[in-house]
């Protein structure tokens, strides 16, 4: 299912223009060279449009918003929609403060998006259930009180109403168009003992995306199986070596380097839901 | 001393919102996420005490400040005080600037502040002693002109009249809570080839802060032993692997991340003054 | 030819005031601290021209400006003229957009640079001869279309006719004062699988020419020779133990803080034009 949609991202070696926040934007940069894409970050409204003209995806994430940032966010989802290029929405913390709920739900209505890649907590609010984001990784409870059966649905229904492909992480993902969908086992718990492995995530979506976009569900069911697979390869290591988590974060962006499509053939974990 | 320092640390897992440089941002996340807390960064004004009001700790470090950063910082120095959760204050480079000095006074009388942690050079500024703060670093000079005596009274005094704890790094540092004072010998000087150790040592701080409310002076004193030893263990590390500085970087993160009460119990080297 | 640059580096830890994107400024500083030299950031207009003051060299890198940091380059490139000490200029994207072309060129009418270090399409954008910048990396015709010859005379005429010493990355590195010419084949093409090769690179050459003001054609020169060193041999040790570009960036890091003259005299390939 995956064999083109690797293969393109290297062959074409999409130009993804990120909007992201301070904390992890130099991961995101790695991690789209290390996928097989090229980052260029420019958050300015006096260039956002004309820098998204030249990419082959946009990724917008809310993690340190500012006013200025918001306002190149909905100029460059503009200049997407007109380039037709996909859009892909990182809603980091939403649902922690009105104003990034309030942003990332101004996103979907200035543009249409193509993907919206969350976690539980993030995912539900956008959905409008109630749940309790805190801060910038998935609360506890939430993670735990929502059955997948519960979280598909919702997520279909997220689909169908704004438009975009839905991915959800968590100890299983999901992913769907609000037609198909497809769960997925890869990942390990302590890839969040580094910071940015959702943002990250996200910015290998879009690389995806950005090779694959008539392909929109396969490329986040994709990079869901590599990212995953990179951070289980990473996180054995870490333990075998008695290491932390610098070294984890390196060597996960070491192994997306690696990842061909033999790897993901072979240790890529999804069910058709 | 550190016992149930260290272990309330890691059993609260708590929430520290950080309003910090852009420099060493990443670095905060991850030794914060390493040490046992959780990291959440939001510098705009329209969600800053939002943010603050889930935390359990609020970390200020003033090393690329903005007009909006500062207006942000006294915003959330408020809703700590309201929510009565520690504020840990970083004055990166207080002294070779009049913006960096007065942004850190404006903190100081905005709302009460826990603790106080720089370099010699950026406490002296504080104290109202002259000082040569050359950047980011402690100044040379000032690293040696000073008696342990001198900085001591100083830091003392700083301490009755901010009504914070005080911290000073160096070749020895400073825990003082105005009556009571520890002195820490763990740590290495090539710490300093690693950008970013001031800033996340405060992180710690504030991390053992925010899940140890009532003995701030134990908080700091155990971070100061907790990041020296980790940092002296990593540079261990390099000269064996005749690695470089960043790998230092890595392995202080990772010893960190692996750093137990059995571990700070064998290693801390303080004293009480 | 480099001995003095090396050893002149070492001797005074040149401090480099960066106004510098947020994607990489922490390898920025890390790689400063590598080399020899001192990092800081400070790019709010209050304190610009202060923070200069007290700096042996301002770099200055357009990768992800906005309407603040541009008026702090200007108002900190006229403090470097007032002091004397060397303007060093990354114009990361030139080309890419307007306000990044527009920008660079205010830069240099604003006060003298001393070092202009930029990739092919970046130095032809600035020298007016039409190219292809694609987002932040050389564009791929453009690494190829222009001949050598070319190359040399249009870096020689931007030379003279901006009065900074002129470098260009490629496959052969170039880097002329409009007289003489050095043409440099250290690097592996590798390191573009590294976000932020080249602002490390630019960071070097101005902690180098910090170090060494009156000879600024050997500073640019030495520091295209010692990081394109650094990144062979990180590049070999990838290889070797079949890791990826986050190790890659880390062992380029590490082989920069162990650089010294005698590496460099083994390792260094250069010719006079």
């Amino acid at each position: 299912m995956f064999e083109d949609i690797i293969k393109n991202v290297r062959a074409k070696t999409p130009l993804v223009h990120c909007i992201t926040n301070y904390v992890t934007v130099n991961d995101v940069a790695n991690i789209l060279l290390a996928c097989g894409g090229s980052p260029i970050m420019a958050q300015d409204a006096r260039e956002a449009a004309e820098i998204t003209a030249i990419a082959d995806a946009l990724y917008l994430n809310i993690g340190t918003l500012s006013e200025q940032s918001v306002k190149s966010m909905l100029i460059s989802a503009r200049a997407a929609e007109k380039k037709d290029i996909p859009v892909i929405l990182d809603p980091v913390g939403a649902g922690a403060s009105d104003f990034r709920t309030q942003s990332a739900k101004s996103i979907l209505e200035a543009a249409p998006v193509a993907i919206i890649r969350g976690n539980v907590s993030e995912i539900m609010t956008l959905a409008g259930v109630k749940a309790n984001t805190k801060g910038v990784d998935a609360d506890a409870a939430d993670m735990t009180r929502f059955s997948i059966d519960f979280l598909v649905d919702t997520a279909k229904s997220l689909a169908r109403t704004s438009g975009a492909v839905v991915g959800i992480s968590g100890k299983t993902d999901i992913a769907t168009d609000g037609r198909r969908t497809v769960l997925i086992k890869n990942g390990h718990s302590d890839m969040s003992k580094i910071t940015g492995t959702g943002c990250m995530l996200t910015a290998v979506t879009a690389a995806y995306a950005g090779a694959n976009p008539d392909r929109l569900l396969d490329a986040l069911a994709a990079s869901f199986c590599a990212v995953g697979l990179a951070g289980q390869r990473a996180r054995e290591r870490m333990v075998t070596e008695n290491a932390g988590n610098a070294s984890l974060r390196t060597w996960f962006i070491d192994n997306m380097y690696k990842m061909g499509y033999a790897d993901l053939k072979g240790g890529a974990k999804y069910e058709i839901y």
